[in-house]
């Protein structure tokens, strides 16, 4: 049967089931039966040699050892292989459903999907390997070789469905976390870490001094330890501080305790870098915490533009809508020229006030529903929503015109500022890096044509040999 | 050449090249040849049966249209195909470098990787059929149809691991966007809202009544209708809200402005009928900026414990924390004894007091890197990190104990408390809810043996047919 034919015949199918239905229906059931036969016969032999293959892959030893394998995962998967190559037609919803499950609980434990599928080509391998042997007539092999390919690789292409839906959740549940800890507790949080770290640095002198019977207490297994082990790393991901300070922890876990212990008395010395080393990770911590209120805050503090790291989800989400609900969507890339004059002739703090002026003119010259970003230096992008290269163009002239005016310095000397502006509108490539090339493209083109103007990028594009 | 002797003769190869290897040394010269050139000659129909399939594909619609294959993707995925399986040995760090740039572009684009896994299976059927018709011998054709079906995984493998590498990126600072704004801007962004949604009230209204020409301006591509397209969609997702409120602007768009422009003098039943719209696209606003607030506070409001929406997060890090470090991890699933008879008896009122003391006691049992969260109506759940059953064990009796105390109502009168308490250990499951269900498993068994007590989850297992 056709895809229509199914969709049509039998309104009970859906997409999903129309997919393993075509499978099922190009294979004869004699070959099935003989499939059955042999996946029945060599499965405890495949999943063998694929744990021990995978167990040794190194992005599968977080959440896979041998004992997990034997108490858990190796009837689990035994059972998955008889169930998609049984003799029997399989119930298609159940089939769907346990693709669904496993990418979900997959997706739970954190087990990346290409993990995944290195299992399932080297299971693909072995399976194949085998129909070689069953069948002897090219026709059946084919029909054979195409059954047990599309079957597993349709398992995965479920799994992985799933696998990215449930993944994308816990992963915005973990940022809020994160997000929702730093803006509430931060201050408090700060207050009780440096408070217990001073409390093991008391508690560890104390016993030193009163040359108490080791094993003395370790700074990772302290408060403050087991605090930065398990909420620190959260709060502060992918820093490089939270090693540094683990650094310290295990010299003074490891070396200078144990040292300080088995003297008596104490290296004074050795004292002196124990405490070394604790004011050491308190002034680490505390670069954490300002660190990330900085990071956090979303803004250019000095323009009060969106912050760079922004950009992608703007534009993907814009991109995205005007495909789908094909309305226009134009940017503009705004360079102020001779900045670097400014900067050398008025100072930073002149340089700051242009940038502060004209992030001013740009936000009173847009909708509350256009996005204004800091992207470089003296360089912003303005993301236009729902407008089409003319209008966008205007607004960029209006700008342009807004911008050239008079600044007045608080030290009385005044000058001007221009802008040049590359303008681009999206051309249905699904990809926004191209709609910011363009947009480069166009102000480079203005920029070479002698600054203080706005060049369309399409405009730029025919020009383009004349630049050369 | 094995896996290990590829790692050891060559330092040069990463193990992603080894993978690479390992297809390519198993593959015949003179086969490869004849694939490379079959490739070749078949590489354009192949792309045609791959695009005219996938275009077809509900996933696919949003980021693929004739006019985007025809222009971009056509050739890209023509060369991809050609480089893939090229007469000569490939250049593996290139090889490598492609597939990771695929990944990234498709993350970029959102193109869901169970789409191109989709895709690929088609073109490998494809491929594999017309490997029947030019390998003869078993050998030579098993050989052929190894290297196609493992060349065209390795690629899928290495594009997935980018891709959800990227796409986690992306997520978090999504949703990173949406928390900054809305905790930063979001009272301005509400009043800001509320005055452009009256403002093209207002203007409607003056039209219609001093009958201006049409076409009238709608409601969506107002300030109004922008922002909620653009900006709302971005800071209230998944919220049915939004849907609302753009099912009465299209009322307004597209029945009641024609309507009204269409009549002199207006119809009053239609004005009336536009006022109420407008109040309630008010009313459903202020409703989503309250609903937003209550949902990123990340804390229960009455107890102060954690939102049970973080116990993924929590649970998958320490899980795969002790999995990692080999440190011992363990949760209690605590329960109010008789909650119902408390609550009905003494009012809500009543109950919250009990709720708000309970949490009080856990808290002030548990250190400050242990995580406790309000689970459901009267239970608690709390993760206790780096502890084994044992010191589990301790905690929940002195939990237990703690809390069987007299709590005095404002009113005078008193009553006590009694919890019963679950305790399970990690026993080295990477799915965290088997040691959720365990806890649970023993709370169970807590209740059923007369409350007031707390039972460790082996316990109770051993203890599971006494309870039938």
């Amino acid at each position: 049967m056709t895809v229509d034919a199914l969709l049509s015949n039998s309104k009970q199918l859906s997409p999903d089931e129309v997919e393993w239905q075509l499978i099922i229906d190009a294979i004869d059931p004699a070959i099935r039966s003989a499939v059955a036969d042999m996946v029945e016969n060599h499965a405890a032999a495949s999943v063998e040699v694929f744990y021990s293959t995978l167990l040794t892959h190194p992005e599968a030893t977080p959440f896979l050892s041998n004992q997990i394998v034997n108490d858990h995962l190796h009837s689990a998967l035994l059972r998955w292989l008889q169930s998609l190559f049984s003799a029997t037609a399989p119930d298609l919803a159940q089939l769907i459903a346990t693709q669904r499950r496993i990418g979900l609980v997959h997706a739970r434990m954190r087990v990346p999907m290409h993990v995944v599928m290195h299992g399932a080509r080297l299971l693909k391998n072995t399976l194949r390997k085998l129909l070689f042997e069953i069948f002897l007539t090219p026709a059946d092999l084919s029909t054979a070789i195409d059954y047990i390919e599309n079957m597993m690789d349709l398992a995965i292409e479920m799994m992985s469905r799933e696998f990215v839906r449930d993944l994308q959740k816990e992963i915005e549940t973990d940022e809020a976390y994160r997000l929702v800890t730093l803006g509430q507790d931060v201050t408090l949080e700060r207050e009780v870490q440096r408070a217990a770290l001073l409390d093991w640095g008391h508690k560890i002198l104390l016993a030193i001094c009163c040359n108490a019977p080791p094993p003395l207490p370790s700074l990772e297994s302290s408060g403050f330890g087991l605090w930065l082990n398990h909420k620190g790393s959260l709060l502060f991901p992918n820093t490089m501080g939270i090693e540094h300070i683990r650094t310290s922890m295990r010299r003074i876990d490891r070396v200078l305790i144990p040292a300080l212990s088995a003297q008596v008395p104490p290296d004074t010395a050795r004292i002196h870098e124990l405490q070394a080393q604790i004011e050491e990770i308190r002034f680490l911590m505390d670069d954490l915490f300002k660190e990330s209120e900085a990071l956090e805050s979303g803004r250019d503090p000095l323009t009060s533009t969106l912050n760079r790291r922004f950009l992608p989800t703007i534009m993907a989400r814009e991109v995205a809508q005007s495909l789908r609900r094909e309305v226009p969507f134009s940017i503009l890339m705004i360079d102020i020229d001779h900045f670097k004059s400014i900067n050398d002739r008025y100072g930073h703090t002149g340089g700051d006030a242009v940038l502060r002026g004209v992030a001013e003119k740009l936000i009173s010259s847009c909708r509350t529903s256009d996005f204004i970003f800091r992207y470089g230096g003296e360089e912003f992008l303005i993301a236009l929503v729902e407008t089409d290269i003319k209008r966008a163009f205007q607004v960029a002239e209006h700008i342009r015109e807004n911008v050239t005016h008079i600044l007045t310095q608080p030290t009385g000397s005044s000058f001007s500022v221009t802008v040049s502006i590359g303008v681009a509108t999206f051309d249905g490539h699904p990809d926004y890096t191209h709609l910011i090339e363009d947009a480069d493209r166009a102000l480079y083109y203005a920029k070479a044509e002698g600054r203080n103007r706005s060049v369309i990028a399409t405009d730029a594009l025919a020009s383009l040999p004349q630049l050369q």
